[in-house]
């Protein structure tokens, strides 16, 4: 998508980046700063939030124009990154995770001193919106899998809490 | 607006959706995740943030296709919930409520494990900028009300102090 | 321990309670308030901290003077209940825990809108420290564990560090 | 102190230990846990904290019975373990810092995921209050400078708000 140039604006092109998961896991995408500092300590609070979580997180830097990586498993490392470069958005970050659900992590993701902003968590199948201009790529949105057609009826809120029950998020 | 097919990219349609909100109450708009956990507890958390809240928080599922409701208002239920079908967005909530305002309840909010991000919180006016791919929709950003046309003077700075004063966020 | 009665002062009783904890699982142990309400809901938000977690939370009241429970596993249930009878004091509350450690859940449990206070989180052997009056019981410390006797050599330091790797809190 | 043994109690003994501080520097106090993992951690939050902070941090542990030090300047460093050691109970820490004040860096320790909790913040002389069970050391409390003889008249509220004009803590 092209602006009009109307009022001598630059063109900021709107693009999708569509996200590599192909076997669902929990994703969570935002937007930090100081790259070379955050890259590995982002992904050591993340240890410190669930025993046993295996993830990875990379992170855009513009200078020197690089997607820094780090894990503790090769194959969420290697998504990670790939999405991330796609991504391409300078200081944005890009965690992939397994033995974790976002609930488990986002309070110490937010709390960060170097994360400023998450865009979307989740394992839907997922689209990046980007707008790009003769500077650089910038996240602008998250499209979290498909859209809503209508509300739910009296059965299907008794139903999702069952399943809320039946996932343990319940009190005996 | 349809962007430009350049360089193969998949068309993003740009769209604006227009809260219906008559009675100007006060509403926040975010994203979040586990829809079926968080729509009931994100509302239990704003019944504790502040005491006789009237509040109702609607949030849309992918899977099933579903806008999610809870509350404690039969009218405020009807208007999160149309409104957030609207918007579309999965994972997407809109809170709307009475007896209090966004500075007694955006602090659970922020720090609630299933909330990702805020967009907006206001009793404005308010259009949800919404990009709408093959995949679903995003929020991409909220007109908060009109725009801004000047500085303040030095004498609206007295005022405002003043309104504050009258409001009771004063000091002695 | 009674102190001097100078001043017409009321009579302070200090005690120590010894937790009994034979299985070495970890305890942490806090004030609250409003326990008909906590003691739910603190137990709700241990769940979404850590997946898998296995925990029960006790909880003193005044009146009626009674000790609440709540957990997802029947010997965790009876060993909080039964430490935090010992203890006494109205609104401590005491959580014990399998599957997760304090560093993945502390967060959670300070942010928690019920949640005054933590004393103690730790697996080591406990005293409470409790101070009783004509009126009731005031936990006032917990010595968590036997003292430090020297300061750690160059060596110690290393190995510290070595085994912080050995656990996986490490960065590649 | 010693307790009456009445109700066949174990003597708990209350000591008072004295910091040591001669430089008047700002003194945290506090309860964590995890101390191979927190020691370095904590310290590394304090860096991010505030630019240009001069700090140690001490930690004891119960097993093997050591004071854990980590910081960036030597003599901070020793003032930071030897009254650590003093005070003795285990999972204690004790930090001493120059640049950087309390409100600097208490958010940050507060959110820490080790951090129990904290006991003082201040740079006046200070006396921790110290039980001692056949366990082991217990911090309850500390006095943190001379107590308070009357209540502050309209003059002395006037200066307080000109003082803190004068640190730069005001508005325009």
């Amino acid at each position: 998508m092209v602006n009009s140039e109307a009022k001598g604006a630059v063109p900021v092109i709107i693009e999708r980046v569509k996200v590599q998961n192909p076997e669902e896991k929990q994703v969570i995408i935002g937007q930090g700063n100081f790259t070379i500092f955050a890259c590995d300590d982002i992904f050591k609070s993340l240890l410190t939030a669930t025993p046993g979580i295996k993830c990875a997180i990379a992170m855009n830097e513009a200078v020197p124009r690089l997607t820094r990586v780090t894990g503790n498993d090769e194959r969420l490392k290697e998504l990670a990154s790939e999405n991330c470069l796609r991504i391409g958005a300078s200081h944005s970050f890009f965690i992939i995770m397994d033995n974790a659900f976002p609930i488990n992590v986002l309070g110490v993701l937010k709390s960060h001193p170097a994360v400023v902003n998450i865009y979307v968590a989740s394992a839907n199948p997922l689209d990046v919106i980007v707008a790009e201009t003769e500077l650089g790529r910038a996240v602008i949105g998250a499209v979290d899998g498909t859209s809503a057609t209508r509300i739910e009826s009296k059965e299907e809120k008794q139903e999702r809490r069952e399943l809320c029950d039946t996932l343990g998020y319940s009190v005996e």
